[in-house]
């Protein structure tokens, strides 16, 4: 049983957060709130996403899990306005979620979990610096970067944080000091990853006024906000690129 | 004879509701305003389209008719500001429509009028049910049905407007009561239409505050406005498509 | 030696003036400023673009020249806000250019002058007829011209100026008089022009408020305008094209 009224602008944000990077997701459900955990298709990056009930004007729910297409969601919250509120219920002998929405009732049929790439197991892992920053920031970083290379080097050199990327021919670095971070624990580390993830990763971040990212030397970047006014958490997980001397 | 000054974009929303349907078009002319009668080049919509002389500033005429490439109008009027006057004069020698805006003179060669589809005989129908609407409603329920399916089930049930569309997993209905509608003749009725061709009817429509539907069962619908502020009337009749049970 | 410091905005557009005609320019650097001479690769259109030392906040330089690639510049003033200060320094060594703006430092590789085209001489041309008037004048013409043809003509007619484009079935025409120009010094001239050069040339200077023409009989076309706040000018010379009869 799940039965939940959200804004509508909050649940296309958190709709977002995923479709970055897969195109159909596993939620699962509970009197707890809503968690899904998911990997894209080439493995190289993670997301754990996080609703409390907190989030929803309503919500009612038992055990349960929910296989969907995110752009399906995605074009029907097109059509709403971002102030509409969405209602969900899940019809569990027919296997589709009724949704109303800005006067329109929608069914829509939901995929077996069972078909859906099952979740991955989130490594722990040991990242020594820890930077938080305006979400705008990073995704500054990340278009000046795009413009030169295909890949990016974010570390910490003494109490700053740097980024760099390097091309063919051009290069281009941004070093943030402590006073222009939100915080910093600082630790010698450097990593390099793939532009293509961090801009699409970017996206949902940007929006952020605080994300927190932990790094370690060739290891992988977590970056971590919340959505939903606080009331839910998002935390990707994106693999290093091997750094060639 | 034909010299006429008008708003240009009257004569811009004007052309728009002609251009969603064809390319060329029959403008027959005389003392009581501009007449066109055009069909699409599938013959699924007509569209009846008629301007007293009140929309003009001006307004000369003796019978005459004018075959225009709608595009080439367009692009004139699109490099004109939407308050320019526009002064239209027919060179009955040349074959040419002389037309003055924005301090630009512009000459443009007519097409053959026998060289532009005949217009179309206009069917008399008896469709029950009458509704009346914003037209930013239509365009809202045509954006979510396309969502979904490319054909749009619209009817009256009770003394309520319905529209629906189904696709081959989802569905999504919107039901309007009295109170949302502007004006019902309620009547049991539904008919099935093409999404194509609804959703280029409705770019013009969607510009009226009060545009009148007409609806039977498994018939034409009927599309009516008012453009030029009133002073002009528009009408489409759009085919419905066999709904497959 | 070459070391300044520019506001964002300013080498944005110098750079646009440059970038409608040439991938890649030479850039001779002096006390006196910075000079750029370049031809287009069809040698249809040259431009003279002159920047004095005053259109900088700092300005240091020896005689040197810089190869630069315009689109690389572009992408990395792109990421940057309109009111950031861009700081230039050459090193001569490892012949890279070291660009500092909105906290991002870049190192860019420079071309070797010797491999972009050599500067085009400019021709002393005698043309009679000379206009004053808007950028966006000017700019109005070229679109109304493009719907209807791919060359104009410019010319003078008594005290009036006027532009013209035919097409095989329609044409326009603009005249402009002497109450409608900033300026005009008459003479009994036309020429036809590309509307390819001129809608690319039409761009930076429709940003003026004031270009001159200076036209011919079957002569190039001289359009100058200044940049960076009267700090610099930029003068176009388009080929004229024959008109056939």
């Amino acid at each position: 049983m799940f039965k939940a009224t959200i804004d509508a602008y909050l649940l296309k944000d958190s709709i977002e957060t995923l479709s970055v990077l897969v195109d159909e997701a596993r939620f699962r459900i509970s009197p707890e709130g809503v968690v899904v955990r998911a990997v894209d298709p080439a493995n190289v990056a993670m997301v754990s996403f996080d609703l409390t009930p907190e989030a929803f004007d309503d919500f009612e729910a038992n055990d349960c899990e929910l296989g969907l297409d995110l752009s399906r969601i995605n074009d029907i919250l097109g059509v709403a306005d971002r102030d509409d509120k969405v209602q969900m219920e899940l019809d569990e002998e027919s296997k589709k979620l009724k949704i109303q929405i800005g006067g329109f009732s929608y069914t829509i049929s939901l995929l077996d979990p069972s078909t859906i790439r099952a979740e991955p197991r989130i490594p722990q892992l040991e990242l020594p610096a820890e930077i938080v920053l305006n979400g705008k920031d990073l995704q500054k970083a990340v278009k000046a970067a795009e413009k030169i290379s295909d890949h990016m080097l974010l570390g910490v050199e003494g109490e700053s944080f740097f980024m760099e990327a390097e091309g063919d021919t051009d290069r281009v670095k941004l070093t943030m000091t402590r006073d222009q971070l939100i915080d910093i624990k600082p630790s010698q580390v450097r990593s390099l990853f793939s532009l293509d993830y961090l801009s699409d990763i970017i996206k949902p971040a940007s929006k952020s006024n605080e994300i927190s990212l932990h790094l370690g030397n060739d290891f992988p970047i977590k970056i971590n906000f919340s959505i939903a006014n606080g009331k839910g958490t998002i935390g990707y997980l994106l693999a290093p690129r091997i750094e060639s001397d």
